[in-house]
């Protein structure tokens, strides 16, 4: 890997973006490592809403008769700029998010990967034809184009998810409008400029396909009430979801939903505790705990439950914590001060309800000045409690105990949250029964891995708060279309179905 | 075919339908045919919910865990019931909802169809196998029992819709509870009865698989806030879906909502026209024009346009209407004086808007008394004004004529509402484009058939104001359960996706 | 259950056999319960062969036009009439194969459910519509029938193996002529008398759906060799396969062959010995080890093997031998007196080749005379040897022990057949690796349950010398059908492929 | 497009062929532009091929577990390297094959085509998880690398049809042992010398992923009858299908066969006859007509026929014929002077057997010397005679009439081969009869296009003489792969399927 740590200066000049894109601006962008003023970027005016969603529409009418394998050949190139921009961009993405190194070129290898599976889908976009039981007629089911889709992404996936959504989206052939996170709005630049050298090899793509808005709630929500944008892909809290998702339903519009997680590992008597130690530290305290399928609750078999949480304390205690782009830091920064204050109120209740904290501090030692850094928490609870409850974006693993497996199972999804879940056992039939109708209520059910690092050939998303919506993998790309069901009449004949006679 | 023409309440006692069930309540139920009293019918008491929705929990606990080829087998032995009392349901049918007995017995015809073919998705129900980036992992997407599900169905399909959900629902492991039309309760007892026949064959089915809910909007509305009802799959009105949507929506709960059409059918200057008027009068006065798919807005070349409205003025003239029960009657009542209203109401809108009226009177002569009968009106208008865009539940055919097969398309997506039509064409070029992404907008888009009376083997729904539901045929089933998308390490390493270190 | 210990007489002719049908023949079919006659029965002259084609190909011709949902429907009058006639057909099973009770109607059951699954397929039999790389072009691919189909079926599912593929066929499209084993031509026989009630319940196909040969090879041959019969499904041994094979490989027909299997458990050190035991004896010894998917080879780590073997030793020690209409009866007769030479000869040999046997004896005590009744093996091998490598169609079970799960596995797949295997085992890590690309080999891969008695919703069939057909569930139908990829060009222009140009 | 036309040697350096492998060998390699020797390249011992199957089974256990997507990783490499060598590669491919320039680029492009979909591919090769009819059982259907595919090649697509079977046996996890036509070896090599680019990128490949046998048909008869390769993928002649397929149909191995077409256009009263001769003069003299989908037959509705022969009798007249690397040229030379011959044969037969012949002779001038010029033949028949059903590979068209559209499906399906077909229509009647199941029975019928020029992204292959093999597109990729049934237990009972009782 070559040497990544650079100046954001030069990062973002490399990955194009202009100083007068970046200064002059009303919105300031401050990294979470350090809290330095990254750019002053200008904010898309809400007048502006209107030509954005004319120009949407109007590159949906070209777009949808492009041939999805051209289409195909957009997102090809696209991931030929993301391969060659994925230095650049994983750093822009610690520097913004906070990630360490490792994790920013992972997110952006994701990028890359959605636009390989995107590619493959452009030939593929299957419907069905179907045996029709009348004589001389022919039945099918296609995909169809839906419209452009607005997509809403959130600070700490500031790029992948777009990715996951655009690369659908455009293969499947909707523009883009995206919304990213206030606080992440550099990366969305970055990204539509590399977007915009695909186009430009392209050659001959309407204009509109992509467009980004930079600023606050009113853009999301002009957007999120559109007639114009019949498909919304959401990804934040529970509160925000509740806000959208009745908007666009009210509308007859549809909603990718993407919210929050409170995810679980159960961890049985026979589980190969090492492994265990490495998948619990990784999911629990990788992007200092703040992803949607952040390791969040740990359900350990009384009989092995002391000895884990010993392991896990040793980790956490010899856990790297500062500056994310230095090599060998394993736990970055929070990405704000409120997250920090949320973590202390969530541990102070905790505390309440009777657990017993280890770590959880603030960190400011050895630290660069100006970020929010923490000792990652863990936290032995005497019960499943509200606070164990409540999603807090955070490095905090609350620790409950089972003696039953049928208890660990009910403790796992007596949340209202379902996003992603998992259990280390090397007992088939604890695997087999955790993965069952009976089993976790979650999305994303894992045997011997943590929650969190899903591939991109699966659908990702949850029940429950979580949202329900599914993107990326398998045929997650549905929700970018619409179906259309067929029956064609060859014959001179009229039957009708269900033998119904009218004989006029 | 048997003689069904005999006494309501024969048929319900055939049915099983006891006379206390039938007597004393508060609801009454009217025949459409004649307005004769049929039943006073008890209502549910909104006290009941809780102990309704806790009864479906339970049931679903068990039933999640039962095999999908055993429920499969109830859903067989359902078919089976039905078959047997096809001619008694379908009769009543026609009492209840005022179909002609043709149609009373397609719609059961329709019940039997789903039957077997749930019956055969219940050793399928796929998902899917995947392969995985890491070594020594398999990944998988299974779907699971999704809970109970709510099923709020109208007057004019009155059991039909209900078998299609509760056919699916029952086999992938949802418990049913049915809230049928305050105007036709009688059927949701008789097929609850029939489902019970099944139910005791089958022998050990948890209690509370199928609860029939009798009332009015507060059973509905208490059926759509519940959190224990994760699954709403409502038919109605399009005012009716975008009040319960926003509900549905904030709770996280899944709707499958098919509302209004005002569906089209453009008649091309190839068109067969003989087959054109067939398809047209059937789909146009069908159901008295009360079906979801029943066709409102015909879209015709001027240069066949006089013909064709000649030889459907001959056509309709010629229109046997009355008794739905009568052989030979083609035309029965609409539902209830309201109707009878709103077709008044929006033939005068029509003609103030420049329409030109055929037909549409009110028919006293030779027809039951105490029934609301109509003569179908075709009304030719002077472009698609207001009224032609709303969909009004009764026989009206509004007439447009075009030139250039792109205003044809442009005029039948220039709707609100999304969900059947069809061409009338010998012209393979146009059928195709009709069925392209640049084509109709519906779910349904039928070629040289009318836009009713669909097959039960495709996905059944449509887009915009329809809301984008679909039910039956195709991969509809999966809108009944969760998708679970699962990875599995059997390796003793713990590789990370989008290949990130975190070596601890 | 009904008595249905019954003479054969009274089956028959409660299955619709007339006297004149069962006698005058020159087929003497006896049963393997005591040798008694059961019928003789007239051979299908060879020179019928010529009208037997010409019947079947006109019968497609028509049949391949009837819709696949009205196909459908013969086949579920067919299953239905089979659930009418279940307890008589599987007693002729037991009669004529030899089968004990409960796997006499057990068979029958397979029939009604693969009936159930061909009626729900019949609504499918999806092709796919695919996105087009043209602009105005759709591409498409459908499944048509594909002709005739020759059924080769053996004596020891005589009517099941025939189901799995009549079903199939008839809803895809496909007349079936069927050359039943020369031991059990009467179910086949009673089959037929079957179909042709729900033929007429049905009441307008085509002759010729069904043609029965009663006979020899040499009308094997005849199928074999036709260029009227596209498709030749064959069960049967390796030999018969190989002789099959090149024959319709050189006219270019398909051939769904199910041949040998020498089927394996691998019992693991964690594994459930209970469970194991259980599923052992009924695997090793159920259908007297006349099972293409009868165990065969036990491969036990060493830790475990000398306390399974012993219990393995107890349980075969009280296995009830005998007339397999006798309640209670686990162990009926070998087919033939061939049979029970082979079975003599491959201990004979196994002990030469160093092996210790248990059991294996012929039994004459307290059993019909005239029947050939042995004792189940048991033989412990010192290595896999030439005997080990052969299927002998009877109930010896060969032990071997292993150390490493990687030899198992070796052991497991180093023999020429590849149908069955299973492991018993509760690590989850040897389950998995066990169904990984570098576990079995087999076609059929199980855990924790037996190689036998497979489900009729997963495809059948093996790998290797097992020939590499598969029926049934999944997509088996496809090897029914032919397949058809379309792509219509609906624009005025006629681009190519790959960008070639080519203009004139 | 850049100047492609460079010398030959220049070509083959840049593509890294080297003196040493051009010459000294003892197979001669002549282009058929004007006969001149290309290079002496080295014939694989035969004494070699023991070691190439050994290299090849190793390959295979280390690929196999290989994660997919890691495999479908060095497949995007070659892509990438084949966009590189395009120009290159696609001139080689115009001096050994005798293609024209366009068609060169076309069939490279082809082969990057099926590396896009093949990535895409590779993180799906989707098996079904099914439900099962057991209480604690779960079923699935995986899909596990097949071991070595033997590719036989044939001179007219000398790469693509190489590409398509190497890019999914690769991504599917199986090594390839190629065996190009002795009359191309050469492209065979550069494609060699990519893929070796693409592995070096990779990594840590195993070796003998790819192998290359140069010479005759000894070498394909080693590797058709090794029973190492499971897998012979064979494009050629139906005489060549013919020997192969028993070969491997005796050993249980499988094969793809794409053999001979005899690929016809029906045309209609309706059809747009500009685009039909585009269509027709593009499919029946492209590749000089040596393509196995070629046009060979003509069926035109009476009432058009002579206005459509005089069109193309005037298309053919302006024809360019010569060198095809020049630009302008449309027509080539034939393979060989064999195939000059037997194109002569042909025409006299026909004659002979009442044709009428325009065009067909030899051209002399302003061709290369050397090579063997023709022009195109336009034979009108007087009904489907011997030779008229013999494929001739060489630009011959036969013209048929008819008056009933039933008549021209006769006359398309009455040859033995079931290849390519296409209809010219607007009527949608006729295009929809065209492509049921009464229709056309080729594996690809296509509406307003010829028959050749197939997209990747559909299954590729025939019917009846044709082989039935399936390649390119779709789930042809399930032909490299074996399909394991999967039963999983987890579950402390045992209980039966099909509810079969068996209680030791």
């Amino acid at each position: 890997m070559k040497d990544i740590v650079m100046t954001a200066e030069t990062t973002l000049a490399k990955l194009g973006l202009t100083a007068a894109e970046l200064s002059g601006g009303t919105l300031k962008v401050t990294s979470p490592i350090d809290g330095s003023l990254l750019a002053e970027v200008h904010e898309t005016p809400a007048a502006e809403m209107g030509a954005i969603l004319a120009r949407a529409k109007a590159a949906f009418k070209a777009w949808r008769t492009v041939p999805a394998p051209r289409r195909g050949e957009l997102i090809r190139l696209l991931g030929e700029e993301l391969r060659a921009a994925k230095d650049d961009l994983g750093a822009l993405v610690s520097w913004e998010a906070g990630k360490i190194t490792s994790e920013g070129l992972g997110e952006v290898q994701e990028m890359i990967d959605i636009c390989d599976f995107a590619v493959g889908l452009s030939r593929q976009l299957y419907g069905l034809t179907i045996a029709s039981e009348r004589p001389g007629h022919r039945m099918m089911e296609t995909w169809h184009p839906a419209g452009p889709v607005g997509v809403i992404s959130a600070f700490n996936f500031p790029v992948a998810v777009w990715s996951w959504n655009a690369a659908l989206a455009l293969v499947c052939g909707d523009p883009v409008i995206w919304k990213p996170s206030e606080k992440t709005p550099l990366t969305a630049l970055a990204c539509q400029k590399i977007f915009e050298k695909a186009l430009a090899r392209f050659g001959d793509a309407p204009d509109g396909l992509l467009q980004v808005l930079v600023g606050g709630a009113d853009l999301g929500k002009a957007l999120v009430e559109s007639e114009d944008v019949p498909i919304i892909s959401a990804t934040g809290s529970t509160r925000m979801g509740r806000a959208v998702a009745p908007i666009v339903a009210q509308r007859f519009g549809k909603c990718i939903l993407e919210l929050g997680g409170n995810n679980a590992m159960i961890v049985g008597p026979s589980a190969d505790l090492e492994m265990a130690v490495r998948a619990i530290v990784f999911s629990a305290v990788g992007t200092a705990g703040q992803r949607c399928t952040s390791l969040r609750r740990l359900i350990v078999h009384n009989s092995i439950k002391d000895d884990l949480v010993a392991r896990l304390k040793r980790a956490y205690a010899g856990l790297p914590i500062g500056n994310p782009l230095t090599e060998g830091t394993l736990v970055g920064p929070l990405v704000d001060e409120a997250a920090g204050k949320a973590m202390a109120a969530a541990l102070e209740a905790a505390r309440a309800q009777g657990g017993t904290v280890f770590g959880g501090a603030r960190v400011t030692q050895d630290v660069p000045e100006g970020g929010v850094y923490v000792e990652p928490a863990i936290v032995e609870m005497p019960g499943q409690t509200e606070t164990v409850k409540t999603e807090t974006f955070a490095p905090i693993l609350y620790v409950l105990g089972y003696d039953d497996f049928s208890d660990a199972l009910e403790i796992q999804n007596d949340v209202p949250q379902g996003l992603s879940s998992c259990v280390f056992t090397l007992n088939m039939r604890e695997a087999e029964q955790f993965l069952s109708a009976a089993g976790s209520d979650c999305g994303i059910a894992n045997v011997n891995i943590g929650p969190s690092g899903a591939e991109i050939g699966g659908a990702f998303g949850g029940e429950k708060e979580t949202g329900g919506g599914r993107e990326s993998g398998s045929d997650a790309w549905k929700a970018y279309m619409r179906r259309q069901t067929n029956t064609v009449n060859y014959s001179a004949e009229l039957p009708l179905a269900q033998g119904v006679k009218f004989d006029i």
